[in-house]
């Protein structure tokens, strides 16, 4: 049963709608210092997402590529949980909870240019509410449909309100035509209800094809024809912070380009988990942090 | 069996490989004036390709989506074999022989800006091999994985030598992000021979999903690192035209905004069919046209 007071429904009635957003996008009360300049801060607030061209270099990324192949390589993510591959081809698409599984990504999950800026914005210190890595192949990578994270992390996973943010950092680089990251400016501000309700187990499948939680035609109209759509191309180190509420998706990738980027959530310590708000059993660990939600100490260099 | 003279043999022995183009891109010996500059001319020649914005002016794209708009709404096209729809939705998806089904599309084929423009770079008179027109809906339109046209053309439908040309009239916006023709400069040199015999009937498949007579991974590898990729974008009325033998292919669409684009294809005089190469029957006439191939006529304005 939805709780009483949940500010945020949603697959409930199958009515689809957009709803204001009621929480702060940039949590300034707290005064929290960062790296981030107030002109990059208001335009996160503003668009919903900043994107920082070269924010790692490019010796860094080509550690962090190299730590990649060689892991994939290898026999360790052979039969995790945490690996998800492709339906026909059984190649690696994703692997979940690298900032646990893997000492580079670890550590990279800690940097100043990550950690201490989502705390800036959060307002708070921030723990990794998920982290993956997305390999979308040449030739064949597959679309990922529109959708807000935070609707799925609330009803499914129980988030109790709009305070957190992912931050996509680009591993290859990202081109307009292979499948690069899509946002829609302003989208942030509006909370799009889906219709219909949760199955149960619905994780295993939904991190294939999105199919349950998908926001309707009009509503992604809506918000379109007021932000329009921005897809950030860059280099490999390029990062695009964006909130937990900010629609966005990618096409499929038929070009020889592979694109691979690391994916962190960091979720404001204020704000973790409580029992789903669809009624169902909680998504594992490695697809939603419970357990381990300490505030994440910074690297130092 | 294949003639022993072909010189651009394909799905033959399952060896791909790239071997050169022997024919003229532009046959300026006939000395054929038209539309397009000298400049313009030259850049066809070395990119495989021209991209002439805005070509058609507002009012006249107007005109031809409000026709088309008409047209799928009415009766008439409503179990022709010219009409392609999509495999789950049942909307339509392509439209074939469009210059001899619609007033107005008949009347755009014959229009000096493609009809000339076409002839001065085939060096003759030309007439339509196929038209279509193609409807990439928002939120659910389908790649079109990477072809070279000839390849096809040749094994299939007999079309002696590389001597025919595209032109796409945009009749959307083509963003970055819904999908757009995307064409690889300089493709048009080397032509791909293709992996696989032709199965019988394979048009009718193969026009809802490629999967024979496509270009290998290596070979598709080797023409970007030549050339790269291009996408050209533009406001409706944008026309791309483009060698038979220019590789090119387009990335699904999970945009609201949908693509809609009206093709032509126009072969020289001097080209006109003969039996296909893959020794399978020819495929129908609103595919490969056999019977309606007398010299278009300019239209008088």
């Amino acid at each position: 049963m939805p709780v009483i007071d949940d500010v945020y429904p949603s697959r409930i009635d199958g009515r689809a709608q957009l709803i204001e957003r009621v929480d702060p996008v940039v949590y300034r009360q707290t005064g929290r210092k960062g790296p981030f300049t107030a002109a990059e801060v208001d335009t996160y607030e503003e668009q919903g997402f900043l994107v920082k061209p070269s924010l790692f270099a490019r010796n860094e990324t080509v550690d962090l590529n190299e730590a990649l192949a060689s892991w994939i390589s290898s026999p360790d993510l052979e039969g995790l949980e945490e690996t998800i591959t492709e339906p026909h081809s059984g190649a690696v698409r994703s692997i979940f909870r690298v900032h646990e599984l893997h000492p580079l990504y670890r550590q990279l999950a800690r940097d100043d240019r990550l950690l201490g800026a989502a705390s800036q914005l959060l307002g708070s210190d921030a723990y990794i509410h998920q982290s993956r890595i997305n390999l979308k192949p040449g030739f064949s990578g597959k679309e990922f449909y529109w959708h807000s994270d935070f609707e799925t992390w609330h009803v499914e996973d129980g988030m109790p309100r709009m305070r957190a943010l992912s931050v996509s950092l680009a591993l290859t680089e990202n081109f307009p035509f292979n499948g690069p990251l899509m946002v829609i400016p302003g989208s942030h501000r509006s909370y799009v209800v889906c219709l219909g309700a949760t199955p149960h187990d619905h994780y295993k499948q939904s991190l294939k094809k999105q199919e349950y939680g998908v926001p309707d035609h009009d509503s992604l109209r809506m918000l379109t024809e007021r932000g329009g759509i921005e897809a950030p191309t860059g280099p490999p180190g390029t990062a695009v912070f964006f909130d937990c509420n900010t629609m966005h998706g990618s096409n499929g990738n038929i070009t020889p380009y592979p694109r691979s980027n690391v994916f962190f959530v960091y979720n404001s310590v204020e704000n973790r988990l409580q029992d789903p708000f669809c009624g169902l059993t909680p998504r594992p660990e490695h697809i939603a942090a419970r357990r381990a939600v300490e505030a994440l100490q910074p690297l130092t260099r």
